[in-house]
């Protein structure tokens, strides 16, 4: 059956998501497509032949990403221009996260071949296919290859809940046998997305489009503080070494210096747990988690240097012995300065409200930023809400974020003399 | 088959334990004799059989209490000195945990008798039937039975884990069916208790004997901290409504709180629960437990005022809603002046360290001492240890207990004018 495009002049950013929320519904508005699952290999095809119809040339990589490519008309320019994000979900999340950044891409690009032709630079609309971890326990999978930052995993030895591995996931869909091309991209001039804020920032500030000016570093840390079990009405206070008092004093000493220290920084202790956990019996042991994040590498180190400072005092104070796991150390990504300001300078131009942040989320552009240069923006999110069916945009922000990449694009990959190309040979 | 007695000139208290640890052994040291069991009606018949052969008359009551009686030479005098403790004990607990004070008070008793020959007034030493709660959610079946404290509590409504009642594990046995006297004691003159500390400042003041002054006061609040769940890397410290935060916090000043306001205060914060309990998602609820003791309901209400003030001023300024259930409060009970004064003399005059204290835990003392004069000794527990097969005390500190509790006895029963009983009829 020969596939009808769905884009036409009347659809809307919310219909495409509509379209691709039929692929893996998980309920009215909750979607569950993880990589190589039969949902995701059905909606990379249909989005396959969707490209086809908008004149975007189709094809995929050996790990199952997927590209829309028009040629752009200098031939003697190799290099492309990659717009998009990923296809696949966290289990049961919602209608936005990672494929408005395709349909954005998909709808801007069809839009400007109609409005102006073949560009001078080769455009590729991305459908990534895995940047979620959700399946396997491994994030960035379709970015990861491109940028070869995949390269030292095996994907034989990587397993999902199931125990099904990665590597068998993959050939079961026909991917990781060399039918495709290698999914190593040496080509990429740029690399453009966009992405919801999966914060709450942008709407309180009643803002349009966020353009991300770095993706935070992450540090998580496990710390164990041991204390010494008593009973909890015949050891007086002088004589307790109590691993929850010494845990609740470390909290609040981390969380007050975070918020002194700079307005950027974040520190979140999500998880707890506490030994033996009884209320008539002191603890001798709590673990809790701490998540601190930040633009930069210097206020992390600052973090982390007051954090142990801290944690010594308390060990000498209170006697316990605090064991401190960093098992997370994500370096900060800066997003390339030219395309900050032309993203800045496209928005404005639109007359939306612009602002320049960072992002505290993980996105494929944190993969890529250190790759080619690139761009990340973003657009509100309804009360910050994300990998939940509750998540919603409404669409005149769904379509400032396409007009924004719209022109982005087109400055890159239409206009002649272009100052955001570093080197232009022109035909 | 004809018992032997187990009392004679060289039986040392701690023989008298191990004979009781081979009722209901649970390992080399550990004890498990749950209410109504096999093994400890095992025991409580052994004992039966063992007063018996120790001049004392052994019966039951209804509910399973066992006395040894000895019958005062004062016919006019009705009144009688009830010295023991449980025969029960915790799932795995420790060898000296109640039965102390039972072996105790039989030594004591036995040696008068040799010693002294019938005293004046009558004394019953007691194996009452349970203190702990291990099988069935409720505590001091035994003394409650004899206080009529427990006289609301319907035995048929009552369950064990395996779906047991109260009613059906108590008759199964014999007991609650009319066939033994009814438990309650208008007739009682004294309470007289040892136990071990269950806790370890005995041991680390090098004191004897621990004479208590009162039993603390025990208040139990379930504290409930909701905040809003959010995402840990985008949403910025001055934008959340961190559970996490505002419970460390509290936590932090309860604890500062209890260190500044009274030596004898203690307060814990032993179990704590956190949600959704994830390392990058800010917690919109913590749950926690905080178990507050002292000698004075004075000083347990200033801390109950100073906790509402800390906690609406959270409220106020980190936008949390804060809920605090008080599901326990015990009122602290005082233990017989006169008693203490005797007990401190006997205990001086026979050369023991002596400490003046309070008990933190609750023992069968805490239900007599509103019912009749009451008095409870400690001996010192290695390492504070109890409900464990750790528990341990040297012989020459259960020895200790006994001379004084022994002394005590002679006093009260023995002596012809004893300023220690408010009417003295005599013969």
């Amino acid at each position: 059956m020969k596939q009808q495009s769905l884009l036409n002049q009347s659809t809307t950013v919310q219909s495409i998501l509509d379209w691709l929320h039929t692929f893996g519904k998980s309920s009215d508005t909750g979607n569950t497509r993880l990589l190589y699952s039969n949902d995701w290999m059905n909606a990379q095809n249909a989005l396959f032949d969707q490209f086809q119809q908008s004149s975007l040339t189709p094809y995929f990589d050996d790990v199952g990403n997927l590209f829309g490519r028009v040629e752009g008309m200098n031939r003697n320019h190799k290099e492309a221009i990659l717009v998009g994000s990923h296809i696949d979900t966290v289990i049961d999340g919602g209608k936005y996260d990672g494929v408005y950044g395709i349909a954005a891409a998909w709808i801007a690009v069809k839009e400007l071949l109609e409005q102006h032709g073949r560009p001078l630079h080769t455009i590729e609309v991305a459908s990534l296919c895995e940047e979620e971890g959700s399946r396997f326990p491994l994030t960035f999978w379709g970015s990861g290859n491109i940028t070869n930052k995949h390269k030292q995993i095996v994907s034989t030895e990587i397993f999902d809940h199931e125990d099904v591995s990665l590597y068998s996931a993959m050939i079961e869909k026909g991917f990781g046998l060399g039918r495709y091309p290698q999914p190593y991209r040496g080509d990429l001039s740029h690399f453009l997305e966009v992405h919801i804020e999966q914060g709450s920032v942008l709407e309180q500030d009643h803002q349009d489009i966020g353009i991300v000016q770095s993706i935070v570093g992450q540090r998580r840390y496990t710390i164990v503080v041991n204390g010494k079990s008593d009973h909890a009405g015949t050891t007086p206070m002088n004589r307790r070494v109590d691993a929850m008092e010494s845990a609740a004093s470390l909290m609040t000493s981390f969380t007050q210096f975070a918020r002194r220290l700079d307005d950027d920084l974040v520190s979140t202790v999500g998880k707890i747990e506490a030994k033996p956990n009884t209320p008539n019996v002191i603890c001798h042991q709590v673990t809790f988690s701490l998540d601190v994040r930040h633009p930069s590498v210097t206020t992390l180190d600052l973090y982390e240097q007051e954090m142990n400072t801290l944690i010594a005092q308390l060990e000498r104070e209170k006697r316990v012995n605090i064991h401190v796991n960093r098992w997370t150390n994500v370096q900060p990504v800066n997003m390339d300065d030219s395309l900050v300001e032309l993203a800045y300078k496209e928005s404005e131009r639109l007359n939306y409200q612009t602002k320049i942040m960072h992002s505290g989320a993980g996105h494929d552009a944190q993969i890529f930023g250190t790759h080619c240069k690139t761009s990340l923006l973003f657009v509100p999110s309804k009360d910050g809400i994300s990998h939940s069916p509750k998540e919603f945009t409404a669409e005149h922000h769904l379509r400032a974020g396409v007009n924004v990449l719209k022109s982005m694009i087109y400055t890159l990959a239409y206009e002649k003399r272009s100052s955001y190309h570093d080197e232009l040979p022109l035909s």
